[in-house]
């Protein structure tokens, strides 16, 4: 069985002065990681769902059950294992880790942290079906946006970024029509958060997000992905990398996703079709 | 009834090239908000909680809807509110808002995303209270750390990420001894799980942390320092901002929060008395 390795390769389209090249690009991995909690006269509770980087799972397993104080100290931790369940896709066992406790926790499991399967076995594969049960459908869009408009977004969301230039402390999304007009501008502590209220800014506007473009001040995980392909939004611009599930999302749903987007460079990850000259 | 703001002063002490000066910063602000859906025929029910930054608040709590296809267009909702029960404290009317649908939503809530209070109210002191209930204590370490150290530890974090190397994709968290000594750094596309992955190395591997600093590679949000006060480790430098609601828990807890960590500056937000010469 392969263990998720900490990147993926990805055939990606770089511009850079409005020249195309093809190159193969890694990608940090993003996969969903369920942990589980057990103790004498316990059956495994499900306890937490969490989009992280294969690699050191146990140490994470630890450190979250110390963090939210279900363990006093490490001592009382008796074990942590994968997914010892049988038939299991090689991509299912290493996402999901029982921690065992010597006793009981002293408080209750927290109600939090991400969706909880039933089963062993969560992998990145589900959290992209899922999009397509809440009734998330492939972009259909066929607009064609000028490299030059993608590069432009970052400097324009930043230039609507008030509580950014007070604290430097928030991350921002703007959404911006085919020529790079801005329509709504966000802040946020959250990443999501900030898409969130720009999508609901729209939506209780009345504004048609079907020929918008997204951007995003940071990185762009899956779930930024996810909020696009559910607003039927088809081009994501982040100023910085994506992740794995990001660019498996972006393809699978076909959001044209772009990455380091700088003034005179960008890295097209999926659906490149969109972008005029690729 | 006072709204919050999007952001919040404090008296900080900034030190650039080992002088200490004290004046006052603003800090983005970060509070739970906790959303709620009804529908006809049915009570509120709890959806979720997510640390946002106040403002625009109706519109994520429509776009969190829309994105998780709790609906399935905007003219589905049929009204968005604040809390209206009795009795509230003003910090708590605001941090509570309930998406009224017209029909049952297509798909079972989800049980995610964050901790759900049983009452209307929810605000950032329950946020730090519970830590207290989840085993929290301040943090009594009188460790002295030289300001070249704190000034020295997002360089060396940055040496120790392989990953993002590669992909200039991933967060980091690095767990140091009082002179700047790594003992162990970790990465993942989630910032909360690098530090848990720091954490949980710390905790298998028997490491004392109760001198140690912890160093991430970005912004220090509320659970970030949760998770430090949780492990009793006295130091949090963030390269980049901290948010109000951890600078408040850094206060309320005695860790040291240092944040906007550069070569020769960096700004102490709470427990200054641990950084020499200040």
């Amino acid at each position: 069985m392969r263990r998720p390795g900490a990147t993926v390769r990805y055939d990606v389209v770089e511009v850079t002065g409005g020249q195309a090249h093809r190159h193969e690009d890694r990608v940090a991995t993003e996969e969903p990681l369920e942990l589980r909690l057990t103790w004498p006269g316990s059956p495994p509770q499900p306890l937490a769902v969490t989009m992280r980087t294969p690699g050191h799972d146990f140490e994470l397993a630890a450190g979250f059950v110390l963090s939210e104080g279900l363990v006093v100290n490490p001592a009382g931790v008796h074990g942590i294992a994968y997914c010892t369940e049988e038939q299991l896709a090689p991509e299912q066992v290493y996402n999901t880790v029982t921690v065992t406790l010597d006793a009981p926790p002293p408080r209750p499991l927290p109600a939090r942290f991400g969706a909880v399967a039933a089963a062993c076995g969560i992998c990145g594969k589900d959290s992209l079906d899922a999009i397509s049960d809440f009734g998330g459908r492939p972009v259909s869009s066929e607009l064609q946006v000028q490299p030059g408009v993608l590069s432009a977004l970052p400097a324009l969301l930043r230039r609507s970024q008030p509580v950014f230039a007070r604290t430097g402390g928030l991350h921002a999304a703007g959404l911006f029509d085919a020529v790079g007009e801005l329509v709504v501008a966000r802040e946020d502590v959250g990443r999501h958060n900030a898409v969130d209220k720009v999508l609901g800014a729209a939506a209780l506007a009345g504004t048609d997000t079907t020929a918008a473009l997204l951007c995003t001040s940071g990185r762009a995980g899956f779930e930024i992905v996810q909020k696009a392909v559910m607003a039927s939004i088809p081009v994501v611009v982040a100023v910085g990398a994506p992740s794995s599930l990001a660019v498996a999302c972006a393809r699978e749903y076909a959001v044209t996703l772009v990455g380091f987007t700088r003034e005179h460079r960008f890295v097209v990850y999926a659906a490149p079709q969109r972008v005029r000259g690729v």
